[in-house]
């Protein structure tokens, strides 16, 4: 894990700060409501309630959080060729620097933002990276999980529910798809992934939220409570 | 209340109910996952496990819960002029008339019918009526109710949620729609419309499920769980 005193100390200022998360505002206007700056938002609140716990570099968590989505429009665009982490790394890059942030906070910004995804961009390698990364994944499980699910849903004209779902059959952005997919094939997984302690502490106490609702959902469907 | 013993005691046979069903399902195929055929099996869980509990009529129940929204696809296209209460009174009549169920009990489903939504079509006036009215108004809340409102939301390309909404402002159907204004504003009164003593109950229990859940959500975006 790389050291947090690389970066240098001097503070980012809430005007600064206001300036960029404007810019990035802009790149969600046509975003859907699953992945809209709600998202951004949570994601920020995320960062800084696990930063401040694990003793993190909090202006480089604002930036990296309003940031890390930036290229998702470009991705979607792309019909998913172009990968949002890497793409939306690149745009915060030049975003960082029109806007006077010293080079090395932005490198290291930029590090978080390409290493936020499962997968593609390697794996988040300092502090910071981890947070970001703990936080984008928590806001998919808990309460918003299940909203989220369940909207994603209704943006691909999916169905409401099949509790008797067949993971390998059933296809994700199909008309068979359903949230209930999504929490076993994904959102069930995520309390394992964490890389905080914080965030696992989040993770473990959201999972039962979804654990609960999913059990109440299927005892409903079948007309029992 | 209308007396059941009206009702002619012929049981509907299996096969004939079957028969119905498959012709009811077929006005669902373009149905959007807020609407569609498992929204007419869950309303027929709920009319089955209410009804024998309210000592009601199963027969017209079933044939009611299958047929209750199969003029849902004719309101869509009149952009809300025809309303499905009514036009799909009319539709079931004919099915039923097709498929050799008595007048009589075809009169009381079909009354059903025309009253199971709130305002139009009247006031429901017989036992298994105001059954299927409940049962109509169970599956808008609860765990179901949550999934359903966020699934909704994500089809009419909405937000995922505005906790600080202020309900005269947003508009039903728009981008700035949620399902947090759909909670305040019809969901949550849901449980005091209610007709049957077992639909109370049951309105009672998910309603407390939905409190929690937004509660929950509400802490969840202000980074406080």
């Amino acid at each position: 894990m790389r050291n947090r005193s690389r970066v240098p100390k001097r503070p980012l200022s809430t005007a600064q700060f206001h300036r960029i998360e404007k810019r990035a505002r802009g790149f969600f206007e046509d975003a859907r409501g699953s992945h809209d700056r709600g998202h951004a938002e949570r994601v920020l609140q995320l960062c800084l309630r696990i930063g401040r716990r694990e003793g993190a570099n909090l202006d480089v968590l604002r930036l990296a959080a309003v940031l890390h989505d930036i290229g998702r429009a470009r991705e979607d665009r792309s019909d998913g060729v172009t990968c949002h982490a890497e793409a939306g790394a690149a745009m915060a890059r030049r975003i960082l620097a029109k806007h006077g942030i010293p080079e090395k906070t932005a490198e290291h910004v930029v590090r978080c933002i390409r290493t936020h995804r499962f997968r593609k961009g390697g794996t988040p390698a300092t502090k910071e990276a981890m947070i970001l990364f703990d936080a984008d994944k928590l806001d998919s499980i808990g309460a918003v999980g299940i909203g989220r699910a369940f909207l994603f849903a209704g943006e691909v004209g999916a169905r409401l529910h099949n509790k008797d779902i067949d993971i390998r059959k059933a296809k994700s952005y199909s008309k068979e798809d359903t949230a209930y997919r999504e929490y076993h094939v994904k959102l069930s997984k995520i309390k394992d992934r964490m890389f905080t302690r914080e965030g696992k502490r989040i993770a473990a106490e959201r999972h039962r939220c979804m654990v609960g609702f999913f059990k109440r959902l299927n005892r409903e469907v079948d007309g029992r409570l």
